[in-house]
């Protein structure tokens, strides 16, 4: 292969690192003690092993020796953790006088929470059997249902949230939004029995509070308002609030800082909503004016000519 | 590391085995002789292998050889699919007389269906090729289109959800939901040509039976009404029919087992609909009220001052 | 296991064959020398570390060895690319005269166009910085925004497609696709400052064209209108025009080659548009007729009765 010859390459190799002296936020020079996000995904992964244990080890789970497994996952849990949350607060944008201590202070409260995350986990695979009707038993809702997977990572990233850890977090839930399309961010607090259906296209946003029994379809959007100048609203409330009871089918958007969805409100397909809606409210887009055009009943007023051109 | 010393990590353990005891859900012991996911996604690349032969192979297909590769994948597929199968059944809600012999039957009549379920895929594959003209060719459809591959996957699952296998449709299922957004229950029925296009967040539910030359976009569900309560609705018709030649484009959200979508229905983008279609009709939202704010026209009702004054 | 005797395995072998046979589109013969997916995302993975050097790759990036890492990469990069893009040529539906050569050409003139793609993704890169303030810095943004990646893999793409070569870009942004849920045609050309927000379910066309200073949502579709006998419409502009500064929110869809948002245009959520609309333009759907029918108000008319009849 001759693609390039010798002054080729070289004048290619000096294009490209003349380009990395003029953009400076695209490289990363001396990476190595940043945060790994290898170990980032293997903590992820015995964290849910601890919360779930013989559901997703290659290992089979002898109950004799529990307490055995449970004390070696720890062990690893607190070095990598420990040492990952180190790093991320040292090349955190507000670095710690003590990192390392900072870090063992963390990853201890951090450890302590795992008890209490298993019984809100649990309310919320009792939402998702309860809620579907197609879920053949629980077993199959822990070991397959995406939005089951999604929820107890936000849970265990949100507790890192609240400990003020940087990236860490977010890395874990864009972990879970890559392998489920749902997107929840770390700062969204979610009450107890929580379910998401399908789940594919959710999101999410920071600031969002979801109180509990809420269940929420695929395609729903929990979201912001703002679009330009957005660095001035970091930290501001963006999201709506989602009281007890609520139901969300597909599609929905839901957007604003000071919107509240009362409790026990049901929101139709792919309604767009920017305003509060009162408690005990159901709430659709206006659709009864679907157009027939049958050849039965021709005279019907075209509204979008342009489309139903197209398509016939 | 020194994040918990040796009674820190004592109350940790027993803190943390108390709630496996508390919290019977959520702990599966003596997991040894469950399904092996491993083995499930195993033999779905090697159907999909044989259904589609030399697409998918590292190995080159050298059609002289093919009566021995395709021996030898059924081979493997007879022994790892029968194993699977029967620990399945074994540990399913209603285990067999003798699950090792129901397994063999059922593994026998599901791979004698692979020469029928190649002639429909090959429908699937000339629909797409003619309906969509960024297309390369064939080829390209087969190796690259996510909606295929759902499909491909949902036909496969669909033959053991027929044959009553519990667990392992559904573990196929959600292989394919991972990888491409589109979530088809195992029991959901599909006509020949069918077409999936782009296909990121569709839902299409358990009980949903779609006719033939049915073309769908990304982002549609065709799901259940039902909220609270689910478990008594196990195993009634929740989801809509969809009849042939309907076309539903992207974000339309179809809900209820009674609903009808009539034969040649072109529904539109983001429709919401709960009702019957009667046959050659065109649905859509309304939208002729787009309304325009613009300078030009500043008199414009405001719908929605909150969305506006945020977005200026 | 006895799943199969003798006779059986033979019968099912040969019936498998028949419809080998019997269906050419499926079966792909003396495969070996076509395009090599591994060596082509393992090229997408070396393009993405020569764009963000030290982001990605395992090793640390050493400022003072910057050259030689660069060399070395763009010398498997010219080899392995350029031999793809040969079979890619050679097994295209236009193989031309000297496809070895004329793949050289391409990879040298690709290759050439590194150091102006990254001066564009700088700007994406300002750009989710400026329009999310969930960001915690730009690193973050590099690191786990599949907005970006998305985009990053469609800039690529986008070269190798304006060059002619076949099936490489759609593999390329196919995988894009299953990543992150977000599908965009290699052939869509996008403007400068381009933010996608969350981006699950995202489609934008083949013939799409976007302005710059852009944002658009999850669950957006810039699609087409034709549904039957696509196959004429292979080459003609069917996507929409996107003009600069335009804000697209979660779930619209816009439809139709000859639709042109224009200038500064803000559009709601679940907007269906299938018309041109005019520059510094709102627009949404009607959506002032969401319905409360709490027990404050039960008068109000009932729009969609089976809707309410299961959901209460």
């Amino acid at each position: 292969m001759t693609v390039l010859d010798k002054s080729g390459i070289r004048n290619l190799v000096s294009a490209i690192t003349k380009s990395y002296s003029e953009l400076p936020d695209l490289i990363r020079p001396e990476s190595e003690d940043r945060i790994n996000k290898d170990s980032i995904l293997r903590v992820l992964e015995e964290l849910r092993g601890l919360i779930f244990p013989g559901y997703f080890s290659k290992k089979t789970l002898r109950t004799d020796y529990v307490e055995y497994s449970v004390g070696e996952v720890l062990e690893d849990l607190t070095h990598t953790l420990g040492k990952q949350i180190g790093q991320a607060l040292r090349h955190g944008s507000n670095p710690p006088a003590d990192p390392k201590n900072e870090a063992e202070d963390i990853t201890r409260s951090f450890l302590s929470r795992i008890p209490d995350l298993r019984k809100i986990l649990q309310t919320d695979v009792e939402a998702a059997y309860d809620g579907d009707p197609a879920a053949y038993d629980k077993v199959e809702i822990i070991l397959s249902y995406p939005g089951l997977y999604a929820i107890t990572v936000n849970r265990l990233a949100h507790e890192l949230h609240l400990l003020k850890v940087p990236l860490i977090p977010r890395m874990m839930t864009e972990h879970a939004h890559g392998l489920t399309g749902i997107d929840i961010h770390p700062g969204a607090s979610l009450g107890h029995h929580f379910f998401i259906d399908h789940g594919t296209g959710i999101v999410i946003g920071e600031t969002t509070v979801i109180g509990n029994h809420v269940k929420i379809y695929q395609g729903v959007t929990l979201g912001a308002l703002s679009t330009r100048g957005g660095r001035l609203l970091d930290g501001v409330k963006r999201h709506p609030t989602i009281e007890d009871h609520v139901t969300i089918y597909s599609g929905a958007s839901i957007l604003g800082g000071s919107t509240v969805i009362g409790e026990g409100v049901v929101i139709g397909s792919n309604a767009f909503i920017t305003k509060s809606i009162p408690e005990r409210t159901k709430v659709s887009v206006k659709n009864t004016d679907l157009r027939f055009m049958s050849d039965k009943n021709p005279s019907t007023e075209v509204l979008q000519e342009e489309f139903w051109d197209y398509v016939i």
